[in-house]
């Protein structure tokens, strides 16, 4: 058994890699950490898990001692120093977290205002969306898990894009639930802000544009640029993008359907649904999958691509797993074949 | 006080109507009636009524009888026949309907599959958002009122796309709340369905695009076209739409505000917001306000403009209420007054 | 026009009370305080309020010589200096707080651990649901508003334990709404963890409870003993209470149906439903209306009275304003007779 | 692997009762039957399932020939000739549906209206709350799996009530997500009409109200007899039941405590927090959990009892796993150890 450390344990995304890691047949939850629960239990902060995982939250250097692994679902700028250290110990880190997901660091300077201290690493590391970058390597140190905007993005985008069908500057239009937010406590957090309400928020210049052109533009060997507009859906989970694609002239229908089910019909994870059927949020809650749908504006030969996803799962914890499995030869849905939830 | 009679009274926008007329300073709610619940009392149907109308729900003919202005919220088709024989008895009619929304019959025929039968009728009609087409003449028979997505779209293109600063064919991405699908179950207004759960519908072929290009098309002298992109939210009211515009050449973010500013800061319900605000469905609640946000994307030049409405007010009811009291020469605010929901 | 300043303006029930004093026929909005956000606008922190109500938020001194009588919507122990202050000018105050609810001063101690420091001035105060206590007279200086929840099941509870129908110990399990909570941002009001949850909270030794016996106490001349437990909603707005009434033997329902129409048939804000309708919060939301339903269990010969208010208006803001139309002989429903909202 | 067949697969006990079955260890789903949907995938009723169970919904014939045990889920009735037919055959049924609860007949035409035609069967048929009655025995034709509320009212008062702690007349205030409700659409079920609503229905008499007393009854020996008031929640799924309790004269907290942790410390599935803590619906969440939380109000010598479940998997198919593990000889959490969900 693969002995696995959540390394920001607390946070949605982290202690969803916890309740995906308590189920998987080829892994164990080998330390948890926390800085602002450490001596805690996690059943105290998620009374949920009481009489499920009441493990005490450590501190990070006892977490990696324990561990094998570590997956880190921290803020921006945290996991590189956890990753280094790591590295010196032989121990593989997957990061949930945006330390290692841009390849330029011009660009981390830019929509991070942070800077990279260890290049050496980074050229160790693999930004992976799985069903587009295939299986990590074993001589990796490092997985960057992408995030759940340019998961869900990339995943409606890069077929049609990759095959040439589509111009390269393109619309995504996005909606996420409000655990995409984080668990701390703020005024646009707050029930009755949110509930009943719906908004766009850090448009045009959300931190996951970068992430995103930067994995269209390496599968179409040019340079794509987007407009992205992130809103917030009164629901716990989930994302919905809607993609507005300007097809290139002689493009039909059936050559974008062909492309999207070749690319994917042998994935896993990710569903295309026939004509007149819309994906949605609530079709992939609590799973892996990622559902898309495709629709033909005939009038302005537009292709509209929305893409599904459980940002919490498919888009963090849940692609963490599928990355493990990948990256130590488990069966790819090892701890992720629970079926979604259907209400 | 004028004596207005409400058509389909019992539909969100019909229910609405209602209300708002309830409060009115200079019109009196003479009839209400409706073909499903005939004979009983509005208050029987909702609840919340109870105590504040009471009013037994007749048939059409009574209604026209008892009032001299008539507003309709049916289905298509339906509204027609009923201004045809309100303008015999020299009766005024608003339809909240779509039967007097698209000037061209063709289109007509081809999104709502359904014929004008008095075609002479339509010369006395006017569609009327107030804040683009003014007005309503004494001379006209009819009003049409605007539908929630065109309303709401149009506001938010209008500035820009009559000003000549965008390219003529844009996108729209609108999320609507539930209100909007109408008040029939169906399993897809089933609460455990749409809770939790958030999609697109009816993409891209939703009746209300050709009203929205036509709006345009008509405010700019040339065709207009448009990919538009219905959501439907898990939330009771309220419309946002995100429409994405293609900046000319040299136009500059300071140009697109000035004539935003221009088209609005005169008109009594469209407020332009600041810089780094955003249109949130929360802050027009319950009023007939259209709440309207800027966001210039510097690295693609294109124009964000987020519009919020409540669906059922601007969107519906309290625009018909607007366009009376223009039409009649009331304040144009009159029963429109209470200030939006804060929570 | 009566001047009136709020004071706590931007907590939920204080911006509640300056919505509804910005439609008041006899009374204007004369100044609005808040310790937090002293200086900004009010449509700073609420955009709802965007070219509705810009008005400056002031200190309290500014906003007591600017009035004549000062509504405060304030934490427990931060109304009573401030109606010290107003006495002695002369100035009228209603306190939406918990000031002087409590008739006795070791009551408040025990529940509020806080003191009474000017005694003679709660000699000059009335705690009033005008329902039960009739109008305010002129002579006093202090109209205290009843609490949310108190509101709530004394109306329910008051016809039959008043008339002797049923014992003096009884049960009220509440459900409130989010905005009950207050506008601060905690975990508990984060909403993930409030939407799709559900628990009881303070049970059994929330604030509300000797309120409320005190209320039916006096009423009924003898002790009442109650065991109250709330719950939080995942709603915004809206208090249900169920009350289960132990009634003495004999008691019929037609003489429940009677003393509870004797008790309310002429009140303007409170219905009493017919058998086989529930109350329900959506019937009575952003109204002052409370509604009633009795339901009779035969086999265990007990009431169960269910009552909706929403709680910011009717449980809170409406009814300071409801108390103020008595107190100054307006009309009881100036600036409270818009219609619920029916969705 | 036992071959197991879902009859009613498309309700939502139904459709749950797959997806556990799907990730059962030592069980195969090997039919599902509707009658609603016969020909259909599961998948195209339920989207969420395509590529995780694209299986053709069959007749009941087919999906009793096919089976070794029968899980029916259907409305009251439908289920006693079916048991029937399969008792014939020597296969085994788990009842979700009412038809085999109430152990009087006359309960059972009293309150459905219905009688049952083959008494004999009844005798063959256990009803089981695990944690209350034990596994049933090989010799059984029928398991009678407990309603939703019986389920998480009974849990709650009997350790108490069987322990003579309590008078034996008592009130359950219960509180279900809409799920409860059913998935066929009706006007109380629009997402409209629930959504920001909450109301009691069909209190004092529900069905479920002679099935809760039927099990105090038998634990304690004598005849335990209730108030049930249900309300509707404006969630998805989970039941929270508040139960008032009058304690006998000289019962402690302590006494309470004691009895409580010692009928459900050993249970895999019952959970009783300590004090402080609150029961609430979102801990447990997609699990077979119950949460139990005690609360003693000292003022009037009652205890307050919250008990919380998933009303799709603890309120129905997730018991009726647990009884078929527990009837077949499986570990009792085989298929149910999924945690939780935490958000």
């Amino acid at each position: 058994m693969l002995k696995v450390g959540v390394i920001g344990a607390t946070g949605y995304a982290g202690v969803e890699t916890v309740k995906l890691l308590l189920g998987h047949p080829n892994a164990t939850l080998s330390a948890i950490s926390s800085v602002s629960f450490e001596g805690q239990k996690l059943s105290d902060v998620y009374p949920a898990f009481c009489g499920v995982c009441d493990m005490v939250l450590v501190g990070e250097k006892e977490a990696i001692a324990a561990s094998d692994l570590l997956i880190c679902a921290l803020p921006a700028g945290l996991s590189e120093q956890i990753a280094k250290t790591c590295s010196e110990k032989n121990k593989r880190v997957i990061d949930i977290g945006s330390d290692f997901r841009l390849h330029d660091p011009s660009d981390y300077e830019e929509w991070y205002q942070l800077s990279y201290r260890f290049p050496e690493l980074h050229e160790r590391a693999l930004y992976c969306i799985p069903e587009l970058h295939g299986a990590p390597d074993e001589s990796l140190a490092v997985v960057a898990n992408p995030g759940c905007y340019p998961t869900s993005v990339a995943l409606a985008a890069a077929p049609a894009m990759r095959a040439g069908l589509c111009k390269l500057s393109f619309i995504a239009d996005c909606k996420s639930g409000l655990s995409g937010a984080g668990r701390k406590p703020t005024q646009s957090s707050h029930f009755v802000d949110v509930n009943e309400g719906f908004c766009a928020y850090k448009a045009p210049k959300h931190r996951h544009t970068p992430e995103i052109e930067q994995t269209l533009s390496e599968l179409c060997g040019e340079q794509v640029t987007m407009t992205f507009v992130p809103h917030l859906l009164p629901v716990n989970r989930g994302i919905l993008s809607t993609v507005y694609l300007d097809l290139c002239e002689g493009v039909t229908e059936e050559d974008v359907r062909k492309v999207y089910h070749e690319a994917y019909d042998k994935c896993r994870f990710v569903r295309v649904l026939g004509a007149g059927l819309y994906a949605n949020i609530n079709h992939v809650a609590h799973s892996n999958f990622c559902e898309i749908s495709l629709h033909y504006d005939a009038r302005t030969h537009r292709l509209i691509v929305c893409s599904a996803i459980d940002n919490v799962v498919k888009g963090a914890a849940g692609q963490a797993i599928q990355n493990m499995n990948l990256w130590y030869g488990f069966a790819e849905d090892a701890g992720l074949s629970a079926p979604p939830s259907v209400l």
